[in-house]
């Protein structure tokens, strides 16, 4: 039997677009001579789908596709991701399912029985978990059909009572085929293939796993779908960052000796995946909402250079207008850096001083602010003026504003709400300054293209005369790993301060990350490439702060 | 049995306050002799803790709450909610659980058995269900105790596969008590109440019911905690929106008549309802957070109005500060208006006018403007700048700036980002505009508080000459009960077209809630008073309005 992995950028709710791809799809296959051919999950809707699965009509054109690619598939075998109804009173009305299509109609439906519901996932709030699980019969083989989740109890997670492909396993099923929607993060895909591994080691079966590519707002997925054989060893990974469809013998699968599995990546090899999955993120963000430019304010400093690079990757230099607004306390090595930058890269820049319109909020403010000391709220008003010209040009022409804070100061709330904080999309909102530094680095590997200058002088906002991050904060390199324990490793302070950090400053930090929640919540969507992001997948109260979680 | 309902106002995350308040009311309730304590769901805690559920310190912390309260239960018994760990493998860690305690420990612990992951709710992102259900015996009596949901699945939701009432019947209870947090809607009262009497009725037994009240950031809670007799008829409703613990024999229960059933509300009835919950709610939200005092912009049109009436009656006159920010195209009677509410509540209100900022704004711009027809971009400035000026009046005072958006703008997205869209808590943002109507006719009863002219004149944001909002949108009175059938009842728009409404004026208004998502991720929180607010309980994708689903 002959397999067709068909990994494909599917956009939520794009009914035509997506099953215009799917079928086509299943022409290449039928042109290499697949038997099966095998989509991700949710694949008629595009994943996640959230609350227009509670359209009558959206469920609709979900079975609609569903059909329309049945018929596609007369000769041809498929399994394609889709909702379906629960038709049994109980429970959610619901089912994720992957319905197996072939002699032009649906034969069979399995339904998805671990429904992650914690950090990104939500899926309870939609689905009903399968009770049961059959395999299914096509040419001669059994195949054990599984959606995502479903065999990442392996080990036992600790979440589910169940282990679906325990049951499967009972039927004596030829291979494992498993539709998955599993999210990028810089450190998951070695995961996501032992997990591949251990189920074709322990059923001893050949395991085939479609998964997700494209990036669906801030949530990213990077393809990388992958096949082992039933000694449990990879036998191929497809590529990641891109559509693509590829064969595979079933025969060849069992008899291939294996590659070798992908290993955490650090260094260089970690920074090109986040390069990749955030160029990849703003390209679909953009095509996705159907806008076409970008635009963003270039400050000099490295977070809006790093910002500019990459969306320059994505939408081309033509499509990247870059706005200098200098203000009071801007440097003059701001400028020549922003400039130099820009200069690089070849993009359209324009310069639009701040200076007379901060003097202008000054003057009104003046009869209130007079017997004040300068503080917060002048800086901010810099920062607010930019944004205010910013969006002008963004609501004049169309251009959607980048955001270009990163997670160390979003997590502290070191940004100014409606000033550096806005924006459409938050580019490097998950990624750490000193991942940011790592980025800039390995963007410059060959020629120098962001200023050296940029990346070697210390940050700052530039707000108040000679101002550094340092004045308000620690340094980069002791803020981020407190950070990394409190968000990535959900570490309480207690626990922190005992593997050997500064006990004054963990509390201090854990302090400052929940004191400003009231902040994040109004962020734009931070395209995710961590395990733990500030956005999507943190569910905070705001509130609590005031409380003793204040003194954490 | 004399049994005390305590309902209480909790606070996530504070646990002395939350511990201190319930040994109070142990004290309170023993002094009045009674025999048993019941506390609201989740009370050790605050409800909903979310995302602090992983911290092993605030689960030691509710544990710590839930022991020393024990130790004030020695010869009263206490029924309080909080978060235990499901020490079984397989399954979430935790169970959401009612513990009951007597002679100074922890007796029994009972798990809720549903968990509702749907609208405002998450909870299956952080419990295990109970698969059993056990009564406790005390002093003779034999206690159902069941957690919020627990008892609401008697008709059937469909939601869910068992009704753990009915197995706790097996067991024949002499009562239900039920501990919840069920989230305030102005709609929402009668039916909880009916599913109180209803399981009354079924099982043949009193129900006792605490719920909890106050605000906790965007979800609000109304308290009105229940007692019914065996005949499924209501016996006494506790007071709304505040405090509150009242004693109850049970033989008095069983003989009592009972009471009239609450209808949902109508006309003044339902904005006396929504104008409580909206104050509790910027009441709690500033005391929670610790801030003393609201800053808003007052344009001399309703929604402000309202705002600050609302803010007034919260925080008292002298906690609010009203601004005027007249623009170029603001009309006299904006100002006359606003002075006029401002002098008729005594509150304190300057004026600062934008002419000059705006103007700065526009000679910036003006080298990529100069050949383009105004439009969007250059009323978004006029708001923009009011948003930089009463943010630079919050920063340099510690004011909480209050958003005056309405329900019904934000689900079309008349409203500008980072300007009118500003803003720490959205007051009124779950109010559609015709309701804000009844909420001024209703404020304005007995004496003219909101000047006639307010209410009574075109609505218009004032940011081009003679522009009125039915320049851009149909009427209120059509597009509100359009959204109404959109959000509210979810229904699709070819629904709403077959009950009669103009086909293309829903698909217009369906696409322009969907494109309109983007701007509403941004919005501060919303205070919930409908039972389906643009805020917390959607969870829409961005990006699909560029799909099919443009074209509803």
């Amino acid at each position: 039997m002959r397999i067709a992995l068909a990994q494909i950028n599917f956009h939520v709710g794009n009914f035509s677009c997506n099953l215009n791809k799917m079928v086509q799809a299943v022409n290449d296959a039928r042109k290499q001579y697949a038997d099966l051919i095998v989509f991700s999950e949710l694949s008629v809707c595009g994943y996640p789908p959230r609350d227009l699965l509670y359209s009558d009509r959206f469920l609709a054109q979900c079975m609609d596709s569903v059909h329309q690619l049945a018929k596609a598939c007369t000769d041809i075998g498929a399994i394609v991701g889709g909702p379906s109804r629960n038709d049994k009173s109980g429970g959610k009305r619901l089912y994720n399912s992957a319905f197996f299509l072939h002699d032009g109609a649906i034969q069979q439906v399995c339904h998805k029985g671990l429904l992650p519901t914690y950090d990104v996932f939500n899926e309870y709030r939609y689905f009903e978990p399968a009770k049961e699980f059959n395999t299914v019969v096509f040419k001669g083989k059994r195949i054990a059909i599984t959606v995502c989740e479903d065999i990442w109890n392996i080990n036992g997670l600790g979440m589910y009572p169940v282990n679906p492909p325990d049951i499967l396993a009972l039927q004596n099923p030829d291979m494992i085929i498993n539709i998955s929607a599993s999210p990028f993060a810089w450190n998951h895909r070695p995961q996501r293939l032992q997990i591949l591994m251990e189920n074709a080691a322990k059923y001893k079966v050949p395991v085939f796993s479609t998964n997700l590519v494209g990036g669906q707002t801030d949530l990213l997925f990077d393809g990388a779908s992958a096949v082992c054989n039933a000694k449990g060893k990879l036998v191929d990974v497809m590529p990641a960052f891109e559509e693509s469809i590829r064969m595979y013998d079933i025969g060849e699968v069992l008899d291939h000796p294996g590659i070798e599995p992908h290993a955490v990546p650090s260094g260089p090899d970690k920074y090109r995946l986040m390069q990749q999955a955030l160029v990849m993120g703003i390209r679909d963000y953009f095509g996705k909402t159907g806008i076409k430019k970008a635009i963003l304010g270039l400050s000099g400093g490295l977070d809006s250079a790093l910002t500019l690079v990459l969306a320059v990757d994505a939408l081309g230099k033509e499509n990247v207008w870059a706005v200098l607004l200098p203000g009071p306390y801007s440097s003059d090595h701001s400028v020549t850096d922003a400039l130099q930058l820009a200069n690089n890269l070849g993009v359209q820049h324009i310069t639009i001083p701040i200076g007379d319109v901060v003097k202008s909020f000054d003057k009104s403010l003046e009869p209130y602010f007079a017997d004040t000391n300068g503080g917060i709220a002048e800086e901010n008003i810099q920062a607010r003026a930019r944004a205010v010209i910013l969006m002008g040009l963004s609501n004049k022409f169309g251009h959607m504003l980048l955001n270009t804070s990163n997670k160390s100061e979003a997590a502290v709330g070191y940004g100014t709400l409606y000033g550096d904080m806005c924006g459409g999309l938050a580019v490097i909102g998950d990624v750490y300054k000193t991942e940011a530094y790592g980025l800039a680095r390995l963007i410059n590997e060959k020629d120098e293209i962001i200023p050296d200058n940029t990346i070697v002088k210390p940050p700052s906002a530039e707000l108040k005369p000679d101002q550094k991050d340092t004045d308000s904060l620690p340094p980069y390199e002791i803020l981020d790993p407190i950070l990394f324990r409190l968000l990535e490793l959900q570490q309480d302070p207690s626990a922190i301060i005992a593997d050997g950090f500064d006990e004054q400053l963990v509390r201090k930090i854990a302090r400052m990350v929940f004191m400003n929640e009231y902040k994040r919540v109004q962020s734009p969507p931070i395209l995710r490439v961590s395990p733990k992001c500030l956005g999507i997948g943190r569910e905070m109260p705001i509130e609590a702060v005031n409380g003793e979680r204040s003194k954490p």
